[in-house]
């Protein structure tokens, strides 16, 4: 008999045509994706547990989850051949064992969001569904210094979804970072944790400081307001990415730290 | 009764699931699209003529194309309204009013194909179908050593699809700029014109450099056979895009000379 393994493992996806990650019946997720494919090199059924579970239409540059399997198989057989079994906008891009007491959900010190938004008078045709699209010019002087406000512990009901399952709207946002590059403008997030449509609610918002309708300063009431009515509408999930999770060093996890992709500015 | 105006236009589409961008019976192309869209804002039938015919799966940063109209339309009426009649792959960027002697294939100096290379051993899944995959690692130094045989006047048989209907195989390739960022390699050619495949098919003999199969001084005989006898098969589509054409400055386009997309290395 084998003893139990615990696998993390490293995913990317396009989550257009996806119903999210978390499994439900007759709709097709990544979790159902993975679940499938694993079971298929596994030779028994296995349950995968993510870092963070993205709604429908939401992508990942690095996904991080974990499964157990009493399977004894090389790690390129939980790499190469999951992504045989795996749909084309799905891959699992690396694997290694971890001791039973890490857990992608629960070890996860902090989770990191990217929004990519195409800031242009006309539609994008190439990125369609993976890029956002705002149509007014942007500033995104205004929008960073709206976005200070967010930074720190906050109840977060202001951008929080009326179905949203977490305990408590109180989480910490560490980091906001906004920057353009050409037509381009990427907000990266990082934060212990994030609630139901918190990043494409404060996306909405920043958006209305971002082509004056409303000033920077504004967002410390639309934040204490701690409700729905003053802050924006749900901005779209094409150009939302859950770009990563932060671990303790001694799990000893192969992170990217950030995966380099098109989207990521990089230097010539 | 209305004067025929010639209307220039930019176009940008993902290829994916179009048969190419010519015309064909019961298949859809993007010429075909386009001049669907066209032809609602115009309310006449039109013919949209592109400075390069784009194969099946191949897309455009920024494809060049024209049509003669009876109709009289502001210039957003050939943006948006036939944006708005588009499916969500294709999109028009720019139009412009231009003198009845500009012709988009005809008048093009020369044209620009960028190839969009993942190389990890792991296949792609977010960029799936925008870009190429090859496993092995490739050596850029090697393949831009090889492409230097390339540039210049030259009977490019060895590297012509047997479908080609170009009446003959000399064209005359300006540059070649390969160069690696990160995961990514990509490949830059301009030249006069291009025969079916060239691109795909160079890619192809370059890979076998990269990875140390030929040698890059071994380009000169493969390119000397004038046959496809000694050069590598045709690369996947996946990753080639018509990135733009150039024309006389008295023209007046305005051409983007390169769309910014997130396949645009830049400067953070």
């Amino acid at each position: 008999m084998n003893a139990m393994t615990r696998v993390a493992i490293g995913i990317e996806y396009d989550g257009s045509h996806f119903h999210g990650w978390q499994l439900q019946p007759a709709l097709e997720t990544i979790q159902g994706a993975l679940e499938r494919a694993v079971a298929e090199i596994a030779g028994e059924r296995v349950a995968v547990i993510a870092a963070g579970r993205t709604d429908a239409g939401v992508h990942a540059l690095e996904q991080v989850a974990h499964f157990d399997t009493n399977a004894s198989r090389p790690l390129q057989a939980w790499i190469r051949g999951v992504n045989r079994h795996l749909p084309p906008a799905v891959a699992v891009r690396w694997a290694v064992p971890v001791e039973p007491a890490f857990h992608a959900r629960f070890s996860a010190i902090s989770r990191r969001y990217r929004y990519v938004l195409f800031n242009h008078p006309v539609r994008p045709a190439l990125h369609g569904g993976r890029v956002g699209w705002y149509h007014r010019m942007l500033n995104v002087d205004r929008m960073s210094l709206a976005a200070q406000y967010l930074i720190g512990e906050h109840d977060f009901s202001s951008f929080r979804s009326s179905e949203c399952q977490a305990r408590s709207p109180v989480k910490t946002l560490h980091e906001v970072n906004i920057r353009r590059h050409g037509d381009y403008v990427l907000f990266d997030f990082r934060a212990g944790g994030f609630l139901h449509h918190m990043v494409r609610n404060i996306i909405g918002s920043l958006l209305w400081v971002g082509y004056g309708k409303v000033l920077p300063e504004a967002f410390a009431e639309l934040l204490a307001a701690r409700g729905r009515t003053l802050a924006a509408p749900t901005f779209a999930p094409d150009g939302l990415y859950f770009a990563g999770a932060e671990y303790a060093e001694h799990w000893r996890l192969p992170l990217s730290g950030r995966i380099m992709t098109p989207f990521d500015p990089v230097q010539p």
